[in-house]
Formats: structure tokens, sequence, C-alpha cells
């Protein structure tokens, strides 16, 4: 099994070994030089230098994930192409990567890969490569035109796009071969049972005879929707979209090699309306205009990003034949133009759970005029193509291990499968993990303190880590996860979620003591001041009611993941692996997510965080038809529990609230 | 067989008898009353007086048509509903009207259908009255919604339209039954695959909402296009369209009852870029423009029509979910905006044989937004889709028959069935029958001569029927063919199709030797003079070369169909029936069709004018959905058999170039 990649390596039913054997043989096989096991906190920076090919200059890309996430994974969520055909397994030795600065280290599957002199300047397999700090990483040019891409969690997909394209050189017609234009075409593609619709019918003719019957068929699926003269058959792109609430993200692909060309975010366009989904259906159903209007909005939110993504990779947006969208129900609804009242109110019905087959242009995208859009179906009105796209890339119904998949937000989606079962179920934890409800809270944007460290007894009491290294401006999702988390650690707040009082807050922390104060009548600690002095109110502060907030977010959370476990009779010591997923949910810190209870009991190394998957799914569903009937098929394999049903549910959930002190 | 109605009279695969045996059988039913057996010659005249319901007054339309078509066929080819089950063969005893006037034979299927003061009052069976005279007819309110309705020649459909209506009235969702909205609607008509399309989901929860959940689904073929409040389920309706270079013709249809409400017709308004195919393929090729220029006059042609037909029967064309469309290939390609030049070309390629399925709304069409159209496949470039509706409409697939079709105009069109093979061809008549290449030619309008007689011995030597009874303006296709047949008959033109020498004509017409003069150089007979005395040239005309264009038309098309009956080893005396369709052919005498060779020699009463075909298989593709099946099924069942390609094509035409002289 370990003796280097075979083809069996390729099958995409269930991986030869899984990621974390890998890892954990990487780390056996070379003691001594094995990393510190990170501890799950703060957030790693890497510098990629991309080069493309020997005459282009290289270009730079920086990004920051949670400490643990792979090199591979890390390039991959960010768009930066890395040869890989095994899916990440360290079996197709092909992801090689040069580390600047050495320090890192090498595995049995590196030995096998590089010779010492290349292990000496830093070459390691980038799937095997857990970021644990600060790394430049030098990305070689692309060598292979793989027929397999690394998508997901691990994820390996071997590529059969909806979307082909096909050279063919025909035979002029005869008074003795009067087939039709049509009939010539499709018998050179025997292959595939071809329709044609009108529209590439009126072109057909004349592009047959300008281009001397030397023509490129564009096909996605069986529909052949566009003849181009010439070999085009090198252009052929498809965009990727992770339609959320707050922030919409377009991944452009090459699908013929399955590389992600170019990625691009931005604000969902109708946060106007309201932050989450209950204020934009609420809007709806108070202004017969706003469902045209929100309608709108989404599409020029894709609009504008696939004009990004395409003008930044240099692609015509005429070659885009296809795209997929992960969205929530509601967002979902939204997009296509669907009334989504009913999903706000009960009985929370949809308007259908599998969205029909439709064109890129009828969700007001410039692509190709013909290009399709495959929207992900949905299970439910809050379990929706998000977690749909989610599932599928962190092959929750392909893997035997007993997985907790966690996107946490303001409705939390939970999945959990023991390779047999799978379950599924949504938690209304509210706005605190967006920002909302919180006295500072703001989104993960410039001046957000994302991290939090406290060390009562260090020379810096207080370490903070601010997105844009600028002053605090406030605290995201994951910095209240953190600061709640460590404020139990140091013991400031107690059991119950309350601070302890000031005398007790002296003998426990004392550098720390003065940080808890009042702004009016309420309870507060301060994050961040210019000193001591300082009115508390014009810093950044974690209230009392701040942290109550948390603690009903994830008091659901818990408690609808403790009645999956109970469900299925398993322990929190059964579960193999935490996926913590969504925009907000993969910068969660592991350690603080443990710490608050957000997550099982578990240890550290356990909880991963799976990135944008919504957007992983996106992408697999446009490079495998074989997966996207996986997407398909979830939709049957998976049951939801609806916890509103449960009369266990609120003794759970006051259990739930409290902390377990360290 | 022949007692009375059986339920297996209402298949369609056969008819248990055929039409012309129910005639003998009734002409031979009631001796001594039996009409004179028409001659084949010129017009007779209907009045309809339709009385809808008790209360509102009856209308009256007239129309003409050529001897020997029943009423009950002399009514359905004009939009007038007559009560029938059995396809017009003598069974159903439904057609009943009343002939005003008395004089017409009662047949035994009358005497079992009526009591004998109503047989004295002119009660008959449609479709047992032939018309040989003029006649006034009763059309009594139509008293069945019958399962089956009669159009084509003939033939009988039962009614299974792809326009389905079912009204449902559903369950309210609830917290315990939260299927979504599409597939709660789906479950209740389950004998039935829905797919629904964005355009019926975005209005779906809104439509369920409003109307208490009780809807009518509107579904073409298995798709869902609409959901309409409360019970709409008696408004389907759909419209075949005829679309002829000429003249286009549309038949609004209540598809429930198989019922014509209103008929329109009008000129093709691509005339101005000329005549017949090949100058609109020309213009096509002269400036770039043109196509699109001739999509839209297509488009506005079948668009006013349909309001026309929509206004004149009080249909809102929101409710008209369906519209079929038969026209030849070059019509039909530039309808669907495809460049038609490869058709005018050799090697006569079209785009494709089978246009896709597509919206009316892709055609210009103003009716409901998601109505479909079904636009009928084509043989070839020069047997194009109304004739594929022709054979449809005259059902040359299902009878047993050997029978001969011939649809006449600028390109003639010719099947030969001998009840087991299938032959087509093509032939180019050039446009002598549409008046073109005619010295005083005119198509069939207003102040055209289109019946002639001449009787050399009689008080009135020349007797004229003119369109409109105008004064004569000129001379159309059936008036041309008159003519010469005439001419031919008394003596005047010879077997070679020369005008005989002056003194020849003295002795054999001395009545109508004057007519024969010179016009210039050329020889003419004078059809239309006030006085001896007047220029001829002032009057209506034969020239010489006239005679010569109609020879040259006539010698091409019976070249066609001798050499089909050589393919299939039979004589002129073999053929049981020729139809004679187009809107042209329908018009024609047969007399003088025998007359002039144009059909084989033989007795006038198998010469039928089967009227406008195409527009009959449009019609019945929309009522039937196996018929539109059985049209798509000729494409294979054809054998297309290429004129050009056959070495005895110029000894067979220079042998039909003459006349047979009486």
């Amino acid at each position: 099994m370990t003796d280097g990649p075979t083809t069996d390596d390729l099958t995409t039913d269930g991986p030869p070994f899984t990621l974390d054997d890998v890892r954990r043989e990487g780390l056996m096989a070379a003691p001594g030089t094995e990393p510190a096991a990170h501890d799950g906190t703060g957030r790693v920076g890497l510098r990629f230098t991309v080069h493309s090919d020997a005459k282009a200059p290289p270009s730079e890309r920086s990004v920051r994930v949670p400490p643990g996430v792979t090199v591979f994974d890390s390039a991959s969520w960010n768009g930066i192409a890395i040869d890989s055909t095994c899916g990440g397994h360290g079996t197709c030795h092909k992801c090689r990567v040069k580390i600047e600065g050495g320090g890192v280290p090498v595995t049995r599957h590196d030995t096998r890969t590089f010779t010492s002199d290349q292990l000496a300047d830093g070459w390691r397999l980038a799937c095997l490569v857990q970021a644990t700090r600060d790394l430049d990483v030098e990305v070689p040019p692309l060598t292979t035109r793989p027929k397999a891409a690394t998508v997901g969690v691990g994820r390996q997909v071997i590529l059969r796009p909806a979307v082909q394209k096909r050279y063919v050189e025909l035979d002029e017609a005869t008074l003795s071969d009067q087939r039709t234009d049509l009939v010539r075409l499709t018998d050179a593609i025997d292959d595939l049972e071809l329709t044609a619709d009108l529209h590439v019918l009126r072109r057909l003719s004349t592009v047959l005879r300008a281009a001397d019957f030397k023509v490129t068929a564009v096909v996605v699926d069986e529909d052949l929707i566009d003849v181009e003269p010439g070999d085009t058959s090198e252009l052929r792109y498809a965009i990727a979209f992770d339609l959320g609430t707050t922030t919409v993200v377009a991944t452009l692909l090459d699908v013929g090699t399955g590389t992600p060309l170019s990625v691009s975010s931005r604000l969902n366009k109708q946060q106007p309306y309201g932050g989450d989904v209950i204020t934009r259906i609420s809007a709806t159903m108070m202004d017969p205009d706003a469902l045209g209007r929100l309608q709108e909005a989404a599409a020029s939110t894709l609009s504008e990003l696939a004009g990004e993504v395409c003008a930044e990779a240099g692609v015509d947006p005429g070659h885009v034949y296809e795209v997929a969208v992960a969205g929530n129900a509601t967002m979902t609804a939204l997009l296509l133009g669907i009334d989504p009242e009913p999903l706000g109110v009960a009985p929370f019905v949809m308007t259908t759970a599998q969205p029909p087959t439709m064109l890129a242009a009828d969700l007001g995208l410039s692509l190709h005029p013909r290009a399709r859009a495959f929207v992900f179906p949905a299970l439910g009105a809050y379990v929706g193509g998000d977690i749909v796209a989610g599932m599928l890339a962190t092959g929750m119904d392909r893997d035997k291990r007993t997985r907790l998949f966690i996107d946490v937000g303001t409705n939390c989606e939970i999945v959990l499968s023991d390779g047999d079962t799978i379950l599924s179920t949504a938690a209304p934890a509210g706005p605190a993990f967006e920002g909302g409800a919180i006295r500072c809270g703001m989104r993960a944007a410039e001046g957000a303190i994302e991290v939090i460290k406290l060390d009562p007894t260090g020379d810096e009491p207080v370490t903070l880590g601010v997105i844009g290294d600028v002053p605090a401006r406030g605290l995201c999702g994951s910095g209240l996860v953190d600061a709640v988390a460590e404020l139990v650690k140091v013991g400031l707040l107690d059991a119950s979620g309350r601070f302890v009082p000031e005398e007790r807050a002296a003998e426990l922390a004392p550098a720390l003591a003065d940080r808890l104060t009042k702004i009016g009548e309420e309870r507060v600690f301060v994050l961040d001041r210019t000193s001591p002095d300082d009115d508390p109110a014009d810093g950044v502060y974690l209230s009392q009611r701040d942290v109550r907030e948390l603690q009903f977010a994830k008091a659901a959370i818990s408690t609808g993941w403790t009645l999956l476990l109970e469900q299925l009779g398993l322990e929190h010591g059964d579960v193999q692996q935490v996926l913590l997923a969504g925009s907000f949910g993969s910068y969660l810190s592991p350690a603080s997510a443990i710490r608050i209870g957000l997550v099982p009991q578990l240890p550290v190394l356990r909880i991963v965080s799976a990135g944008n998957v919504a957007g992983e799914g996106a992408k697999m569903a446009l490079l495998s038809v074989r997966e996207r009937v996986g997407a398909q098929a979830l939709l049957e394999e998976v049951s939801y529990v609806e916890l509103s049903d449960r009369t266990d549910f609120n003794d759970t959930f006051v259990d739930q609230l409290g902390f377990t002190q360290p």
C-alpha cells in the first residue's frame, strides 16, 4: 500500500490510506525532525512564490490559515495550483514545493522523491507539510496535465467534467453524401448522444463552412451548446461559486486540467437588506419589490466576481461554459428569483429541493450565452446546497471514519457520520459568530481581532492578532471564541460563564485584573487599550452579555452534535475527526473550540479546519459528473433530524451552556 | 363491419373501410337518388349557417371548393366545426347537417340516423354528402365533447394532445409534512413524470398559497410549464400554422375537444424578398442582413395571424400553450433564423432534418410565455416539413391503397405509396402555377380567372369563373390548367402543344376562332374581352409561350410520378387515388389535371382535392402525440428518390411534354 503510487491509488472509492495516516507516518518516519505538534491556536502566514513558466516572472501571494493546514490545502483553497494526482495522500509524489529557510521535517515519502541536495535546499511534498509557523513556499511550474485533481478536503477527483470540447475535421457534403450538418457532426462524435438546441443550429452551417468543416464542438453533458471554428479544445473553463449570506467566493477552473486559475471574493451585495437569511426573507415579506432587488443583488455579485476571475486569469468569459453554485436554501431561492417566504415561516417548506436545469444567463451571468448553471440541491430549508457541497468536498459519504462536520455560522449545520449512517441537523446559533449582538463585534475584516492569547505570568499578558496589522477596531468570531476560551483558561470566567469577582481576579491573574472593569453597569474585560487610564469604552472589550451570547450559540451547536452522537450511540472519544467548515468555522482556533465546548473534548489534532468546503464542493461538481451524481445521491443518503421535535432538546441545551474548567 | 359503428371504428390503425367504400355504398343504397357523378370541373360554393348555441345568433360563412369534396371536409378545412368521432367514415352518425332545398341523395346511413320527416327537411350526414353543386348548409350546435376528432383527409384522431391541464386540490404543508411545493404537486399527478423549469418554480410557491393550494397544472409533454390559480382546465388552446412560401394559414384549436375555433390566412410577409424559395435564399446570399429581416417577416406573419385567430375566437393568447408549424425546408430555416444558403446550392444540405425542442417565443410569438413550438421535420432540402405534415394528414403510411400524393407548386413534391413502400421525390415545376412567367399570370386573388369552360357549339362558347365576381384581371394557376385543357379538348392546341393554324381553328371551332390571334409576333388565345374589336393585349389571354411554360411544368411533375410508378412496377390504372394538395393543387379541376397529363389517366372520381394538408397535419400533431410520433417515423419510412441521378429522366421528360388528344 505504501510502496509508492499505484493505479489503485487513483480510485476515489475510499483512499488507500488517509491524510491522517500519512501525517502520522510522516512524523514517525523522521524522528527528531518532527515539528512541535501545533497547539491549535493562532494563525500562520504562507507566502507563495508561484512560477508559471520559464518566460514569465513569478507571482507572489500571501495567505493566512489556522495552524495544521497543509501547504497543499493552503495553496488549493486560495486558487494556487500545485501538481497532484493522488488526492494529497502522499502517493503520487507530484506536489513538489521548496520551503525557504529549512527546518521542515522530512518524511519517508520526501526521501523517496528528492535527492539529498534537494532535501537540503528545502524541497518537500506540499501535501505532507503542515503549516505550524509562517512559511515561504516556492511553487514550480505545473508539469503534468493530470487526469485527476485534488480538491476539497483531501478528495481526489478523476476528471470527467460535464463540459467537453471535441475538435473534429469533417468531410464536406457532396451530392452522394447529403447528410445534414448536424448528423455529419454528431456522426464524428459517436461516443456521445448529442442534442442541439436552436441557438447552436442557427450558427452551425455558417461556422462549418467558414471553418472548412474543421471545428470544435462544445458539449455540456450531452447537449451541443456551440460549435467554434478551428481547434479551441484547450479553452474550456468553468466557475465555482460559494454563495454565502455574507461573503461570495468565485474560483475559475480550467476543467480540462482541474487547475484553479484565479479566486476572488467579495461581500454579498444583499448585505443592505440584512445580515442574515431571516432579515432578508423578512425584507421580501414587507416589500413586494424586494425579491426582485435581492435577486438582482445576488446576480450582480456573481457577475462582478465572474468578471474579476476571468480578467485576473486572462480568460475570455465566452469560454466559460458552466458554473456551479453552492448556497444555503435562502440564498439559492433569492438567486433563482423564488419567493423565500415559506422558508422563513413554519412549516419551513422549500419550493423544490432540486433546482432545475438552467443557464448561467438565467442567473444574470454574461459568460458563454448557453453556459449552464448547476445549482446544488438542498436537504431542507436549513440544510442547504452549501452543506450538500460541503459533504461532497469532505467525502462524508465516502469515508469510513466517524466524523463530525460543523459549519459554524448564524445557522449552524451539523453532519455526523459513523461511516455507515449519516445524520444532519441545523442549530440556530444566532449572529454572535458573525459579530452580531456583540458589543465590539465585527466581521473578519481589517482591524478585527481574530486571535487572542492571554499569558498572565508572561511579559506580554495579552497578545492580539489583528487582521491587516492595523490598530484593533473590533472583535470577529474567532477572536470572540479565543477571548472566552482564554478567559476560561486563566479562570477569569467561571464554569457558569460569569466574570469572577474583582478580588478573585486579582488573585488569579494580577497582570490582567485591571482589565476587568465596568462600562455603565456591565462588567467587561478590556482586550485592547492604549493605556490603563483610557476610557475602556474607547477600546475593544468583551462584555458579560457578549459571553452570554456566545454561550447560547455554542450551547445550540453542542446540543446539536450531542443529540446526533446519542442517536448513533457514540461518545465524544469515538469521533475520529471534526471538520470545522464555513468562512467563519475554518478560521476558528481548534484549541479554543475545544476549550469552550463548541466541539467534543478531543485531542486538538483531531479538529481540522476544512476550509471553504462549499466552494470546494462546487469545484468538484464542475470537474466530475460522477461527483455531481454523488451530490444528488446525498439527498437520499442523509437523514435530517429535526431538533425541535426532540423532547430532550431543552435539557441538553441547559447542560451545554456552561464551561468546563481546565 | 358495416353494421353501424363499433368501438373498433375508433382505432386509427387503418379505417375499417374507406371513405370511397362508404360513398360507393351510399350511392348504391339509394338507387335513383344518386347525384350525377361530377365531371371534375369548375367550383362549387357552400354557404354554412352555423349555430353555436340557443342564445347566440347563427353565423354565416361562404366557401368555394372543387366539386366532389364532402360537406364535412369543406367545413373542416375552413375551421367550421361539425360533430364527428369516426373520422368521416359514416359510422358515428354524428355529423348531422341540414341541406336547404333538398335534392341531396339519401344513403342507408342517413335512413338509420334520421326520421322520414328529418330526411324530407334535408337532414343528412355531412361526411356522406359530396358537394357537386352550390349548397346551403345548416350546422347545429356541437353536442358532443368528443374523445376523437376528424382532421386531415378523413383521418380520425384519438385526442391525446401534448398540452394537458390537471386541476388539483392539495393538502397544505405542516411540520410533519414538509414536502417541497413541487413534490406536493407532482405527487398529486402521479401518472406523469413531471419536470419543472425555473420559470414555473419562480411562481409556484406564490400561486399555491394565493390559491389555497387549489391550482391547475399546465403540462406540455411531461414538462410543467405553469401553475394557474383555480380550475382553468377547460382553457387549453393551440395554433396550427401552415407556413407557405406564398400564403400562411393559422387555425386555433381547442385541444381538449379537438374543435377548430377560428382560421385566418394572409400573405407571407417575406413576399417582398421574392416569390419563391430560391429568390429568398438568394436575398440572404446578397445581403448579410436579409436573413434577420426574413426571420422577422416570418415571425411577424405568424404573430399577426395568432393575434387574429385568438381575437376572432375570444381566446386569451396566454391560454395558447403550443403551436405546430409545417413549412418547406427553406421557410422552416428562415423562421428558425438558420442560414438557408446550403439549401439553395448543390449539394443541397439541411442544417438539421429534425428541429429541436423550442418555445413559441423563440419564433417571436407572444402566447403563453412558455408555450412550446413543434416544427415539422423534413425529409430533405426539397421535401420539407409541409410534405411530412401532408403525409400525416393523408395517412400515406396508414392506408393500404396505392395512392399518389402531389403537392403542386413551384417546387412540386410527389409521394407514392403502394401500401407498403413509400417513395418521395421533388420536381422543379417552375413558377407557372403561381402565375409566374405567364403573360397574364397572377395569384389566385380577386380578379383571377380560376375556372374556364369552352363550348364551341353552345350559346356561350367561353365561360369564365372569376374570383370575387369582378372583371377578370388575369389568370391564376387553376385557370391556366383549365385554359390549356379546354383548348386541347376542342382541338385548338395540338398534341405537341402548338396552336393549330387559323384555317384549322375556323374548321374545328368557328365560334372561338376569332379569339386565336397575334400580339406582336406571338400567337395568343384571348380569354376575356369586352368585344371582338378590342385590342387583344388589353384583355386576358393565353400565349403560345404560356402554353410552353405549362408544358414544362406538367412534364416535370409527370416525369416525377412516372419514374416513381416505374420504380414500384405500377401502371397508371393501379393508382387508386390521387391526392392533389397544397393551396394551389387543391383548387385544380381534376378533369383538367387529367386532360393535360398532370396526373395519371384515371377516372375523374379517383382524383381528390386533399385541401390544405400541411395545415391539417399540423392540427393532427397538436391533437395527438401518437400522430406526432408518426410524423417523426415517416423520416425513416419514406425513401427519397433523387431525380437528377436518374439516367432515364430526360427521355421520360421529353415523352411527357406533349398532350394526349381526346
